[in-house]
């Protein structure tokens, strides 16, 4: 056996991910880091074996994983794979993390990730080992969060509820209990209410059609597909009980970027007086963003609107925009559910206190 | 020369059509009625020829032509050829034209005209040349409703305004003019005022990103795409000035079914002051209908929803749902844009006097 599958750390985080039935965007594998290849799901399972940090990096932007807790265990795991590369030359670590580090300009838990693993390893006497031990404490960390964020979450689902979601943010987003919306769901169905979802397909990468959906079978948690331009039309059917979704990043006065389309579902919610929630964690939480004005929209090529599976929808001349994500304004959202409890408005001392909260509280 | 082609009420409208330079979804051609088959737009510019009455209803059924006022153009063509089948046999002419008139149930106007046609026909001289001048006659009466209409719609256009449209409102679901919504557009840029239009891609089948942006490119008129999400977000960056979109069916109060989707970009209009208008005509309203909760929302397959081109979008045992519609409460329209006129809240008696109308005011 190798020295890193003998590492008790990395045997204890995978008969976790076992016991506890988590659906893990990735976990270490003898010599290297697994990981599910999401671009692939949910018609393939493919499993690719990441040997170095650049190679975890070159994952993150070809989008093979994703989303802001999953991109800090990669981090993490990235991290410790360059300590492997060079565990006697220290000095090495920085250069060796640097493409990982930048993999997603916006993804703050990237990087916190990274930092935390090297200083970990720098100056112990087993550096490995230690670097191996602070990247399952982060991964650890990650799923302790999100089960306190669905166990809080779960209180404001009702017994027999229907829930609407958008895009994923979900379990292979996150560290595998269920990110952050769908651990609410996820946490409301383990503690026995019987509860259903409607998916938004999330175009034009259709996450919510892919992996949410996929997600939510694994779970035995039964789902609709609906488009994201027929929101308004469930809910005046009376078929939505309550809306959850992640946040991309939340300004601290409670505005809410998350992916396109999330505003139009809760402009709907609130016409229908239909409760709508964002699932988030600290590390979403912008303090050097007052609100929703000051979080810049990314506005994508059109072309990834234009063609699906490369085959183009529309006439050639034809242009699209692509805004990648949407203000949800603080006002219409009934409450957010974080790892320490469910906010209400107003909610910038209540973010304020999240953001001062011990990374541990909840490990 | 057949005796058809020299039916001088075929050849101005033929001559009309070019000369006006309209989209017409289908025009007579000789001993046919020449229709092009919208499935395969814009990939292909395919022209089928129509012999029979039935053959014109299977056309409908296809969707090889779609849009109450291109439908309405249809039944008047095809209860022609239906005719011509049997000049001389007017006790076949109701069994001839039975599935054409039941290929759209919720087609008022597919049933208006072809009862218009045989009406003319019955008892007439010249049955067959009665028929053509009746079909022609609805035709070009459709024709005169587009161009007032967007004569009219053209008035709350701007100079330079950005117009958001959803799903297909235009020529080809109309008799080739600009239908209802792109009527607007169509007026308001050949009066001159430079414009640009935002068009929905319309989930499940596209209309918007297919047939809307066709249309538009075909005027001239600059098309930027946007998934069925993303009105709230150009809305947020400033980007929209004015919607204008169709109407499937409008309650006597004013309230709007249209396309799925439609609601959404309502809600958004309204959160961001930008005035949101429906066009239709008198054949769209519907009196016996008081408001919108009395309008019933056909939901159609879900496999609709799952599948794209073939290809699944969701993993297997994923449901979907797909109301086609959804209602547009009176409350969020700036104004209805009609064949008479832009009315404005309270609607209900100034639809009655729109319904009251001789059906050839604006002919």
């Amino acid at each position: 056996l190798s020295r890193e599958a003998r590492f008790s750390a990395f045997d204890k985080l995978t008969r976790r991910i076992q016991d506890e039935q988590l659906l893990a965007p990735l976990w270490p594998d003898g010599e290297t880091v697994a990981l599910l290849d999401q671009t692939r799901l949910p018609f393939a399972r493919d499993v690719i074996h990441i040997r170095t940090a650049e190679e975890m990096g070159n994952a993150i932007r070809q989008m093979q994983i994703r989303g802001s807790g999953a991109i800090g265990c990669a981090g993490a795991l990235g991290a410790y794979l360059a300590v492997r590369s060079a565990a006697k030359q220290p000095d090495q670590w920085n250069r060796l993390v640097e493409p990982l580090r930048n993999a997603r300009p916006t993804a703050l838990a990237l990087r916190l990730a990274v930092d935390e693993v090297l200083d970990a390893a720098r100056g112990a006497a087993d550096p490995l080992e230690s670097a191996a031990n602070a990247a399952v404490a982060f991964f650890e960390r990650q799923i302790g969060m999100e089960r306190a964020l669905g166990r809080h979450g779960a209180a404001v689902i009702a017994d027999g509820a229907t829930v609407l979601t958008h895009c994923h943010s979900g379990a292979l987003a996150g560290a595998g209990y269920g990110g952050r919306a769908l651990s609410v769901i996820r946490a409301a169905a383990e503690s026995g209410k019987r509860i259903s979802v409607i998916a938004q397909e999330t175009r034009p990468y259709f996450q919510g059609a892919r992996i949410t959906a996929w997600e939510l079978r694994q779970l035995g948690v039964p789902v609709t597909l609906i488009t994201d331009g027929m929101s308004g039309a469930v809910m005046e059917a009376g078929r939505v009980d309550v809306c959850v979704v992640g946040s991309d990043r939340l300004a601290i006065n409670g505005d809410l970027a998350n992916k396109t389309g999330t505003y139009l579902v809760a402009l709907a919610a609130r016409e229908h007086d239909v409760p709508f929630y964002t699932a988030t964690t600290r590390y979403n939480v912008d303090p050097t963003c007052p609100d929703g004005r000051h979080i810049p929209i990314e506005f994508r090529p059109g072309d990834e609107v234009l063609t699906i599976n490369g085959q183009r929808i529309a006439a050639e001349g034809v242009d699209a925009l692509y805004p990648a994500f949407d203000i949800t304004p603080a006002k219409l959202l009934t409450g957010i559910i974080t790892e320490v409890g469910t906010l209400t408005a107003p909610f910038e001392a209540k973010l304020r206190v999240l953001l001062q909260n011990e990374k541990d509280i909840v490990a």
